[in-house]
């Protein structure tokens, strides 16, 4: 694997979640989280890893025609900064790779943190050295959970399986995508609004 | 209609939502949010009506069953407080039909941003009077997308209606429920990071 600029997933350069185990735990029930979601996946992640990049194409395309998105991407010219529009694209495409096959670990939850400040005005700009928009408004950050969530099925049913194999899979793309954006969420509030 | 305690939509009793009509269209667009999904709703909304009670039922009992989401409606004590537990299950149930049947215009926009100061620290427990937990945390109101939407299904499916059908009208549901969460999230954070 060629190594992404900026992930720094499992690394000493990331600081601790502030959030606990049992925080996410409470997080994992509240979006309805269980070990057969973890199982299911890790099936979905077989199918994926080999589309991350036709999956990047349909995101960036959705993206790249909503200019209220791309402005995120967006120099004070307005214009956007295609090396960092790249630069995010691969750690978006291990995202998705991650989301799949990494177990839910203090690992992932400091990465979590990170992806939060990453998008939060503490931390955006900063991993890829860019003059951008200072921050990824927070109701979009939310909403972009649907076309996230939309727009994964079609590549899950590549797989072959059978339609509640693939019901499977997707409900349990939901519900990590959600339980992510919770997290995320964090970095934009108080804690004690958290 | 019997009148509901707290249910102020579309009195002067509201102040006007600090969100545009120009911003709701954009969190449409990123929720993928068309007319088409407005006529969804309406259908849903027919055979969601007679069913409110079945679908608190359902909802109640999740949230009863976990104690980091009853801490919302707990005193100081810790001890939920019926009456509020009450007065928040006749507003929900009221939330159903709006959903499905209200115009999302500028009313139903300045409602949304009550909903969200309702949640936030800014209004918790303003509506009611009553002395409980005085927020409910950003990330569970986020979390809770996933029961909201995964449990109306099986509501939906009792219509009788064709599988396309409920899909139409389910994908409808979950974009106004993450479109709606989207907006009352701009309680909780400041105007620029929202």
């Amino acid at each position: 694997m060629t190594s992404i600029p900026g992930y720094t997933y499992g690394t000493t350069q990331l600081s601790s979640s502030p959030l606990t185990m049992e925080d996410l735990e409470q997080l994992k029930a509240s979006v309805l989280f269980t070990a057969e979601d973890a199982r299911a996946l890790a099936e979905a992640g077989e199918i994926l890893s080999g589309r991350v990049d036709e999956i990047l194409d349909v995101w960036y395309g959705f993206v790249g025609a909503n200019p209220h998105l791309v402005a995120s991407f967006a120099g004070p010219d307005g214009v956007p900064i295609a090396a960092y529009l790249d630069a995010v694209r691969r750690r978006f495409g291990q995202w998705i790779l991650d989301t799949c096959a990494r177990p839910y670990d203090q690992a992932w939850l400091d990465y979590q943190h990170e992806i939060g400040l990453r998008h939060a005005r503490a931390g955006k700009n900063r991993t890829d050295g860019v003059v951008a928009a200072p921050v990824v408004p927070l109701g979009h950050v939310i909403a972009l959970i649907v076309p996230i969530v939309v727009t994964i099925r079609p590549f899950l049913e590549k797989g072959g399986g059978s339609t509640a194999d693939v019901e499977r899979m997707h409900a349990a793309w939901f519900k990590s995508v959600t339980l992510q954006v919770a997290l995320w969420s964090r970095g934009y509030v108080a804690p004690e609004d958290h």
